[in-house]
């Protein structure tokens, strides 16, 4: 049956997603933390839908075209990205009319802008002050910084200060070894926390989590609620950083050898508008993902349509028409790629699932 | 107006695209060559018409989903990309039932798949072989073996043997630098074309051509016409690889700054998910893009839907809110992340057309 799903093409097991997905919440509840899950990785309902299902509080978002996708299943919604310019302040309030809407923001022009898009829509929206713990992307710097801006915010009608987020992207180092790292977090968050208590100020969320430190957010403290996206398919990224086995790994790639012409090489029909150039985090020189028959080929060199897999390394190789299946390095922007996705359980034939919040730049 | 447009998103300024087209217009008929522009950069109908307003006899596609698209503007349609499943190929054959058909290969399996499509169909394919010149991609190694190929095609009832094509992709180097490697695809073409000619084939279309190598094509002698994608739009591939300049550069991304938060740093709104992942061939150490208003900037890192921008070298920074142009360094997977991009002519409000063959990974 997958013999006649066109190629490329994502495949996603369904049994190995309810695996993933049951594991997360099993080891959330263990130890009391909320799950939000970042959907920018399956951008579908029905996946979204099946991690509200596991237990999920509510979901996470980048965009406001994904909020606004994902509000059809929930009425909790985070946006873990600063909103600033007027007409996605302006989109993000309205739906903060009928649903809990917040937004991580780490500027007082964010602050400003949102506030005076809620208080046109006649709004409230939630507000978590973004964090720097070492990740150096976004985020205030210092406990300092923190509590200027939430007690900005505090004053600020049409906004609520919810508490505090952050990301822990810097942390990439395999789960056994991240315990000095997230107790650093740790430390950084008390700091930042005990300011508030001492200013009058509540932090009710303290929201946090990658995939690649879940099974740790324990060790931080604090934490209220994990924002895990990957850990839903799985990748290369997570397999290599050794926080997923291939086995762990929901969503796969599957293409077709389109010519064999050069020697030691076969060529297949998924470049990077399938597999996006993407290189793997924890192991930049592996190549662009891992062809599962055959483990020894690497995929060299990618072009739009074409991916080169040097197979000199190989027992035997496949020929031209035969398929291949692909783990990406990173799934996120692959399932980006694509309009539909095929669903595959056991018996049944693949059956194809829109991704609705694909292409939603906005 | 530019100001009222949500961002990122993609800008094309169709002055700049008018002045591509009639260059290459011009040097092509200047050369006697004929100008079959791919259309995986753009992806739109809008300007594969506007391509075959300036000259061109026909459109290149990689996709049987871009070859549908494009045949409602075109009757005559290169896909410069091997069909080898009996699905695109069954779909190329019905396409090629009211249109002129070609599809470049370099296996005696896809010849024998496309014809028994084509033979079913009641159709028939026009057939190009794929010649390796030095890219070492696709394409069949030597003249014999480019022999052996077409006497193949030529025998297959379904299929018409209508001459080579290569893709010059090797050759990367600043033009004026190309002539030698040109002149070595030339002799490679002579080669095989001798040897047909000398067992009674002939090769009525000889096509190659990639941006970087277009206006010294004239250099490689048996060409009948080119394939260029990219100059439509140019990007910093182009710039850096001299091939085109800055103000050649029609399609540009606008972003906004959405945080100041890290020392030295702003991060835009235009993360992998917009500006893909892409290094910049001619300089893979240049960065992410080039912010046109902040050119001593560099775009160091991107995650998803962040563009962390070092803005250490420059006299001023940008504030949070404030827009930014950025030229991407490879635009043609930029184009294909985006279900319409906003065009824009002197005089007139922006207007939003539609990225149709977008996302035809099939």
């Amino acid at each position: 049956m997958l013999n006649d799903l066109p190629t490329p093409c994502i495949v996603i097991d369904a049994a190995v997603v309810a695996r993933n997905l049951r594991r997360m919440a099993t080891y959330a509840k263990s130890h009391g933390l909320a799950v939000r899950p970042h959907t920018k990785t399956h951008k579908s309902t029905l996946l979204g839908r099946m991690q509200l299902e596991h237990g999920a509080i509510g979901l996470t978002v980048a965009k406001v075209g994904e909020a606004e996708v994902m509000a059809s299943i929930t009425d909790d919604i985070l946006m873990a990205y600063p909103a600033v310019d007027p007409q996605r302040c302006a989109r993000l309030a309205q739906l903060a009319r009928s649903k809990t809407v917040r937004v991580g923001i780490d500027s007082t022009i964010a602050a400003d802008a949102l506030a005076a898009a809620a208080r046109s829509a006649g709004a409230t929206v939630g507000i978590l002050v973004d964090l720097d713990v070492g990740h150096h992307r976004t985020g205030v710097q210092s406990a300092g910084e923190a509590l200027a801006l939430a007690q900005h915010i505090d004053r600020s009608k049409g906004l609520r200060l919810d508490g505090v987020m952050f990301f822990p992207g810097h942390i990439a180092s395999p789960p056994a070894s991240q315990a000095p790292a997230l107790t650093a977090v740790g430390a950084k968050l008390e700091e930042v926390l005990s300011l508030w208590r001492r200013s009058g100020l509540e932090a009710r969320v303290v929201s946090g989590g990658s995939t690649p430190t879940a099974y740790q957010s324990h060790l931080v403290g604090h934490l209220t609620e994990i924002r895990p996206g990957t850990y839903v398919y799985n990748d290369m990224n997570c397999v290599r950083g050794q926080c997923a086995a291939l086995e762990d790994c929901a969503a796969r790639i599957l293409a077709t050898v389109v010519s064999t012409a050069v020697p030691g090489q076969v060529v297949l029909d998924a470049g990077s508008k399938t597999l996006t150039s993407d290189r793997c985090g924890p192991a930049p020189d592996s190549g662009h993902g891992h062809v599962l028959e055959y483990p020894q080929a690497k995929i060299t060199k990618l072009s739009e349509e074409h991916a080169q897999v040097d197979v000199t390394a190989c027992d035997r190789a496949p020929k031209v028409g035969e398929r291949v299946t692909v783990i990406p390095n990173h799934i996120c922007p692959c399932v980006n790629l694509q309009d539909q996705v095929w669903w595959k359980e056991e018996g049944s034939p693949p059956r194809a699932i829109m991704v609705e919040a694909r292409g939603k730049v906005f």
